[in-house]
């Protein structure tokens, strides 16, 4: 490494300076005691911050070497760049000149493997490596996110200062951040929180239709319901900007703008990573999973095109209570939601398990309330389940949520059955209540499955009344013959 | 390769002799034509197999350097041992004393990312490497399996006429197997059929429970409504064998197998391959993703004992007329079949265009006739679809399928909205109904979601009446930007 003349005087650095990393370099350098070095691999862009922002007081440096030189030791860096290749390169710079001690943050989101990957890589060199979740946008790393860092508990202790900074505030003043667990950690809670977010979006979006097609409102007075259902235990940033977009009328045309956006919705892929990990440590996430397949048969024109003569059903669908019908969709999007968040905590209690972390489940919950786009008042109800008991072993069973789904049950049941006559399509509320009763079948059909496998590929099965394996001799006498004959 | 005193005698060897691997050799040397090698690690199994099966007249070899040389060339060696680390190994021992034109085959269950990597290894020494799916379980290999080979079209020249041999033969006479696609092609192929295969299962098993729990009937009794069944539209295995599961009585107390068995199902891993692929390639899978979560549910043993008490509804279900109960199933299990098996081969149609590979679905509805695990009469329809219209964009929109579901629909309808109101899961009868209704409607409310996501995320949107990519602005004043002015 060269020698640089400059002095070390900031306590931490960014390096990418589009508009997430620029926007996380002005809240840490608002907030009093950091000093923040910037980089970016354009240096134009680090001097058009730097000249917008002069009030931010900015150590900017046109060289690794110089922004390796102007972080004061243990030198702490934030990355914002692309994630993969992107990453690395800059990771690679940094540790080759980065020093035993000095931490290297990576705030893009990263797949959490990639994360596990390059700590493991750094671990040797004594390098800190920290995958961290930025959740809550643009106006977030602005103005306060929710922070999900990952990486030892050692670069914690200087991470955490900083990062309580400038991290959202909950409600009772908690700053919205936490140390997750080790390496990955972060990324693989972040990645769960996007993929709640698709699930949350979805019923909300489900929610929006029936009404719509049910009542005939407009949009602009079902955007008086959600602003009204904002009030109560439904009270979250999602249901809030669901009423704003909701009211916007297109300048245009003068229709409501959401009647004018083309109905194909993108996805930038952790919805699938979440379900994709899911699958890979056996946790069902059916919400997550029918809201990320909504978006995609969204965006499938050709089959929408082709398959948009196919009959619905023969009867008009009308709603008469039209206020009752609102307050059962209101308790089903309400009992489907927990669902959809116990499904999200299933998968990261069975993360932390698989790849050793000790999470603490009711942590999570705190720092998602507010910075992040799933922040609601309802995660305080979760919070509260596992500081009530940390080894609960599904939300559904906690006495909040129990009771909450004893009493929107009906009107859970209702809508989902209306929906299925009236040919609406709701796949995350069916699937959540199916899950639901299948959470709490006595008795699964899974029992005609195994003995199915044990027909056709010998694959065994247990019994209800006695440890072991055991198989049928289908093929034979059909006599059943003991395969282990303990558990 | 040191030199051996062994000739080359055999047109075709088998690697790996446990039972499937044994049974493939059986079958391949009781066709005309056929000589067989066989080799396997422990020499001990080699000798078991050929002391047993003298009628077979296997060349039996207990190393490498023979097994080779008893091969006349081009060497054709199948390689039947467990995926992963073990089949590399093999193909290494093979690679090295192979030469160009020769033809190794993986007929294990690869994963077919695996297929594609080994294919490439082996490009630049001129060996030919073809994955091939096998389906039909031991019985399958021995009598007759439905065989889906990858790799290059010159490889099938020699394999083709040898795998024709010992396929599975359709009620029309042609042999169950073809040229899927090169590389990957045939693994891809065969991971979809068991992604189907789970689905149908699981509708199935739905539609036993809702009969069992809706009409009191007796598995024995129920074991008779799936043989009626299996002798209409529904004809196939898999409904075949239900009924001989649901007939099965536990000689130890007396009680229907299948409250014997518990119900925990287990899986492979190819149900969750098919759903993690069909996310990474965009495809809405609905209904196998509820199959494979449906398993992973009845096996968390802990959270199904802490939901048992969970309430259900709180009136009592009961079935007044039995057989139109039972008819609505029926027809509800058809229709739902039918959005699988469209879910499956919309897969494969992404994968052929992802990877390149020129695969006719018609073919493979055809050698899905017999032989595996989903064969069905129901598959004639498919080929006769495909054949009909080669560039369909979904199953279902084919006119026999638009006119099965049509006639199906209502009872389809009304046994979804039963088993919400009666608390009997039925998540993949539910999953296919919702997602019918999405393919079929006109309007989704994706654009809700669009609207969201350009609210919190800047993620823009298009419009429906221009091309072009916009943006609200919607912390400024709320008026539209065009961010790209054409699609």
């Amino acid at each position: 490494m060269s020698e640089s003349t400059t002095t070390a005087t900031a306590n931490i650095g960014v390096v990418g300076l589009a508009v997430m990393g620029s926007n996380l370099a002005r809240n840490l350098a608002g907030r009093e005691g950091n000093t923040v070095a910037v980089f970016n691999r354009h240096p134009d862009r680090t001097r058009t911050l730097t000249a917008e922002h002069p009030e931010a007081g900015f150590v900017a440096s046109e060289s690794y070497d110089d922004f390796v030189a102007s972080l004061a030791r243990p030198r702490t860096a934030i990355i914002l760049v692309k994630a993969g290749a992107p990453t690395d390169a800059v990771i690679s710079e940094l540790a080759s000149r980065f020093e035993p001690g000095d931490i290297i943050v990576d705030g893009g989101n990263a797949n959490f493997h990639d994360t596990i990957r390059r700590e493991a890589d750094l671990k040797a060199s004594g390098i800190h490596f920290v995958g961290m979740g930025v959740s809550g946008g643009e106006e977030g790393a602005l103005h306060g996110p929710s922070l999900m860092p990952g990486g030892t508990a050692q670069s914690y202790e200087t991470l955490g200062p900083i990062l309580r900074t400038i991290a959202a505030v909950a409600p009772d003043g908690e700053p919205c951040v936490t140390h997750v667990g080790t390496d990955g950690a972060g990324h693989f809670v972040k990645m769960v929180h996007n993929g709640i977010e698709y699930a949350d979006m979805q019923l909300i979006a489900e929610a929006y239709d029936l009404i719509r097609r049910g009542t005939g409102k407009s949009p602009a007075e079902i955007a008086d319901v959600f602003a009204e259902w904002n009030t109560g235990e439904l009270e979250s940033y999602l249901i809030e900007i669901t009423a704003e977009v909701l009211r916007q009328v297109d300048a245009e045309t003068g229709a409501p703008l959401v009647d004018v956006i083309l109905d194909e919705a993108g996805a930038k892929g952790t919805g699938a990573w979440t379900v994709q990990n899911a699958l890979d440590l056996g946790v069902p996430t059916s919400g997550i999973a029918e809201a990320v397949f909504a978006r995609s048969l969204s965006s499938r024109r050709a089959q929408r095109e082709a398959a948009a003569d196919l009959p619905g059903p023969e009867t008009e669908w009308k709603v008469d209570d039209v206020d009752g019908f609102i307050e059962d969709v209101r308790q089903a999007l309400y009992a489907s939601k927990i669902v959809a968040y116990s499904q999200g905590f299933d998968e990261i209690i069975a993360g932390a398990e698989q790849f050793g972390w000790d999470i603490h489940k009711g942590d999570i919950a705190k720092i998602w309330r507010a910075g992040c786009i799933i922040r609601a008042r309802f995660l305080n109800r979760i919070s509260d389940a596992y500081a009530e008991d940390p080894s609960l072993v599904a939300l559904a069973v906690a006495p909040y949520f129990r009771d909450a789904i004893t009493g929107g049950q009906a009107p859970w049941r209702r809508i989902v059955a209306t929906a299925a006559q009236a040919g609406i399509p709701t796949p995350a509320f069916s699937s959540s209540l199916a899950y639901y009763d299948g959470l709490r079948a006595d008795r699964l059909p899974a029992a005609l499955i195994q003995g199915q496998r044990d027909f056709f590929g010998a694959h065994t099965y247990r019994r209800v009344d006695k440890p072991g394996v055991f198989h049928t001799l289908w093929s034979g006498d059909r006599s059943e013959i003991t395969i282990e004959s303990s558990n």
